[in-house]
C-alpha cells in the first residue's frame, strides 16, 4: 500500500498545479482550473474502472458498478474546489484517496454487492459566491435556486457560470440523487486542527459536525478625548469589548468541547487620541451539542449585556447564521472506528469543528468522516502538509472499511 | 460685562462661518478660510485700537502699545485654525477673548506699563501637515525648517502653502519673538474635558500642560481554524490584548492623575472565523509628571511581556513618540488664582491633557493657561459648547488678573 500512498502524493500535487492564479493554489467553482482539474481527475477515475459524469453543476461523479445492476451505491468522495491561496489537501485528498481504492478493486476484479460512486463536489469552499456546499446541496436536493442570482466579484451571475462551465443552471434538479438507492457516504479529510497530532495518531473518527452560532456585538460607551478625560469619567467601550473578549474564552475553556473565538474587533472613531466610543466584534461559537452550544451563547449576551451595564454602556446582539450540528450515522461510525483500531493503537473520536460536504449529505443518507492528520494543524494554507505514512492507514482504514461493509450487506 | 460676553458669543459664531468645508467648521493652516479669518479678526482688532500685522507664517498679531514705547510685551492669545468639523470655540475663545478686554482698555482709554499683544496663532491642529504648532514654533523660534518640505494631501508643500497664504518661507526667523521683550504668554481655553463641568465651576486655572508617551503595540500568538483548534491549544493574540487593555485601564486608574487609552486596536489576519494571530494596538499616556508617566509606560512594558509570555506569544512595544509636561510658571499662576478666587466659589487646579499654543510659548516666555467649562467635555465636535456666563467670568478673571499684573509692574 506504500506505493499507493505515494501515487496519491503525486496526484495531489499534480492537482495543486492546477489554479486559477498562477504561483498559487486556487479553484474556484465553475472556473477555468475546476474544468481543467474535473478533466484530470475524470482520467484517474477512467483509469481505475469507473463512467464518468459532470453533472448540471459541475460536479464529476465516477462510477464504479456492483455486483448486480440494480444494487445500492456507496459514496464516497470530498470536493475538488479550493480557497484562494489554499493548501494541496483540503478536499483534493478525500477524492483522490476514494478514487485509489476503487482502483485497487478493479485491478483486482472485485466486484462489491453495492456500485461506489466517488465524488468530486464542485463547490464547499463558497469563495466565488459566499455560500458554501453549492455541490452537495444539488445533490441532496436542497439547494436554494435564488442563489443563481449572487454575483460574483466580476458581475457574473451564479447561474451563468454554470452555464459557461458546461452544466445546467435550470436543470438543477435532474443531478438530485434518489436517497432511495444510497447506502451512505463517507468522506475522508484532513482534520484542519491541531487534535490528532497532538494526540499522535494518524486518523480518527468524525463524531458530528459541529453546529455553530454567528454573532455580531457592538458595545456602545463615549467617545472621548484621551488626554483631558479622567479615568473615573470614562465610558470606554474597548474596555467593555476586551472583558466580554475574555470572558468569551473562559466560557469555552469551562465548557467541554466548546470553541468560541473572537475574530474580527473594530474600535470607533479608532484614533490614537481618543477613547473608543463604539466597539464592534465578531463572535464564533461551536459545539457537537446543539443545546450546548445555544446555552454558551445566551450565557455570553447575559455577560455582554452585565459587562456593558456596569460601565454604564450598551451591549448590542445580532445573531448573524446559525447552522445546526450534524451527528454522523452511529452504525457507520461504528464499523469505522472497529476497522481504526486495526491500523492505530487507539480509536479516536472527534467532532468536526469545520463544515464539511458529508453535513450537507448527511441530511439524505447516512454519513460518516474519517480525518487525517494534518502537520501543525495548519489548513487553508499553502503550509499545509499531509505525511505518507498517514495516508497509507487511511487508505488501509478505507478499503478494509468498504470490505467489512459489504460483508455486512 | 454681560454685553460684552454675548458680543464675544456673536463674535464667536462669525467667526464659524468662515470655513474651508462648506456646512461644517473647518479652518486648515494657511488656507482660504484663514485668509478671511485674519481679515475678520484684524479688523476686529483694529476696532480694539490695535495695530495688526500677519507674520511670516501667517500668525495674526494685534499691538496694543503700552504706557512707554519700549515697553515690555504680555501676549495673549489661542489659535484659529481649526480641525475638520470642528467645534466654534477651540481656539477663536482665547482670541476673541483677548481683543474683547483690549477693546474695553481702548474704550477706557487705559494704558498698562507693558503692552499687550494678541496673537490668533496659524496652525495649532497640525491638520495640512500632520505636525502640530506650526504658529507657535516660529515665534518662539523652535521650528523646524524641514517640515517646510511636507506635502499636504493635494501635494502642495508647506513651504509653497506659506508663500501662497501671504507669508514667506525663507523668512521665518523674522517673526521669531525676542524673549527679552515679553513678560509672558496667557491663554484662555475651553478645557475639552468634563472636570469643571463634573465640579460645577467656571474656570480653572491649568498647572501644566502634560507630558504624552504614544506607543504601538503588537501580540503576537498563531493564527488557527475558529472550528477546529481546541480552546487548550491556542495562541489567541486577541485574548492577550484584551487582558493588556484591561491592565492599562487599572494602571491608569489606580495612579492619581494618569490618563492611559487604546484607541486603535486591529486583529489578524480578522475573519470571524480565524483566531487572530496577530493584534496591532496604540497606547495613549499621559501625566502632568515625567516620571510617573514614563514609569507607567516601563511598568505596562512589563505587564504586556508577561502577558504575552503566559500565553505562549509575544509583545513588541515601540515608542512612537513622547513629549514632556510643560508646567505653567508659578507666579503668573498664583496671580491667575487669586483673580479667579474673587470671581468663583472655589480656586480649581488642573493639568491640561490636550496640548496647547502655550506649551511651545512657555520654552520662551512664563505662561500660564485658564481653562473654560465646556458641556460634556465634548471638543473637536460640532457638538461643542461653551455658555455665555462662563465667558462672562474668564472676561472679568482676565480683566483682573492683567490689571493686577500691571499694579505689580
Amino acid at each position: 500500500m506504500s506505493a499507493v500512498a505515494r501515487k496519491i502524493m503525486r496526484r495531489i500535487i499534480a492537482l495543486a498545479s492546477i489554479t486559477d492564479e498562477p504561483g498559487r493554489v486556487t479553484r474556484l467553482f465553475a472556473s477555468p482550473a475546476m474544468r481543467r482539474a474535473n478533466k484530470l481527475v475524470a482520467g484517474w477515475m477512467r483509469e481505475a474502472g469507473m463512467k464518468t459524469r459532470v453533472d448540471a453543476i459541475g460536479n464529476l461523479i465516477g462510477h464504479y458498478a456492483g455486483e448486480k445492476p440494480a444494487a445500492k451505491i456507496l459514496l464516497l468522495g470530498s470536493h475538488l474546489d479550493t480557497v484562494r491561496n489554499a493548501g494541496k489537501y483540503d478536499g483534493p485528498l478525500g477524492v483522490v484517496l476514494a478514487i485509489a481504492y476503487v482502483a485497487e478493486l478493479s485491478r483486482q476484479k472485485i466486484r462489491l454487492p453495492f456500485a461506489i460512486e466517488v465524488v468530486g463536489f464542485a463547490d464547499e469552499e463558497g469563495v466565488r459566491y459566499q455560500t458554501a456546499y453549492l455541490g452537495s446541496k444539488v445533490l441532496a436536493g436542497c439547494f436554494d435556486r435564488r442563489d443563481l442570482r449572487r454575483m460574483d466579484t466580476d458581475g457574473i451571475s451564479m447561474a451563468d457560470a454554470i452555464n459557461q462551465f458546461g452544466g445546467d443552471a435550470a436543470k438543477l434538479k435532474t443531478a438530485r440523487l434518489n436517497p432511495k438507492r444510497l447506502l451512505g457516504y463517507v468522506e475522508a479529510h484532513i482534520e484542519q486542527g491541531p487534535v490528532l497530532e497532538k494526540n499522535k495518531l494518524a486518523v480518527g473518527i468524525v463524531t458530528a459536525i459541529a453546529g455553530q452560532s454567528r454573532c455580531q456585538i457592538t458595545f456602545t460607551g463615549r467617545a472621548g478625548h484621551a488626554g483631558t478625560t479622567p479615568m473615573n469619567l470614562r465610558r470606554d467601550a474597548l474596555c467593555a469589548a476586551a472583558e466580554f473578549v475574555l470572558a468569551v474564552e473562559k466560557q469555552a475553556r469551562t465548557t467541554t468541547g466548546l470553541v468560541a473565538t473572537v475574530g474580527q474587533i473594530q474600535a470607533k472613531p479608532g484614533a490614537s487620541n481618543v477613547i473608543p466610543g463604539q466597539v464592534n466584534l465578531t463572535l464564533d461559537v461551536r459545539h457537537q451539542n446543539d443545546s450546548v452550544r445555544r446555552a454558551a451563547c445566551l450565557a455570553l449576551q447575559r455577560v455582554a449585556r452585565q459587562i456593558a451595564s456596569g460601565r454604564r454602556g450598551q451591549a448590542g446582539w445580532q445573531l448573524v447564521q446559525q447552522t445546526r450540528s450534524v451527528p454522523c450515522d452511529a452504525p457507520l461510525s461504528r464499523l469505522l472506528a472497529e476497522t481504526v483500531g486495526k491500523h492505530q493503537c487507539k480509536v479516536f473520536e472527534l467532532p468536526s469543528g469545520a463544515g464539511h460536504d458529508a453535513a450537507v449529505m448527511g441530511g439524505i443518507t447516512p454519513m460518516a468522516m474519517l480525518f487525517i492528520r494534518c502537520k501543525g494543524g495548519v489548513s487553508h494554507h499553502p503550509a499545509e502538509s499531509v505525511n505518507t505514512g498517514d495516508v497509507r492507514i487511511a487508505l488501509a482504514v478505507l478499503t478494509d472499511f468498504v470490505q467489512a461493509l459489504a460483508n455486512q450487506t
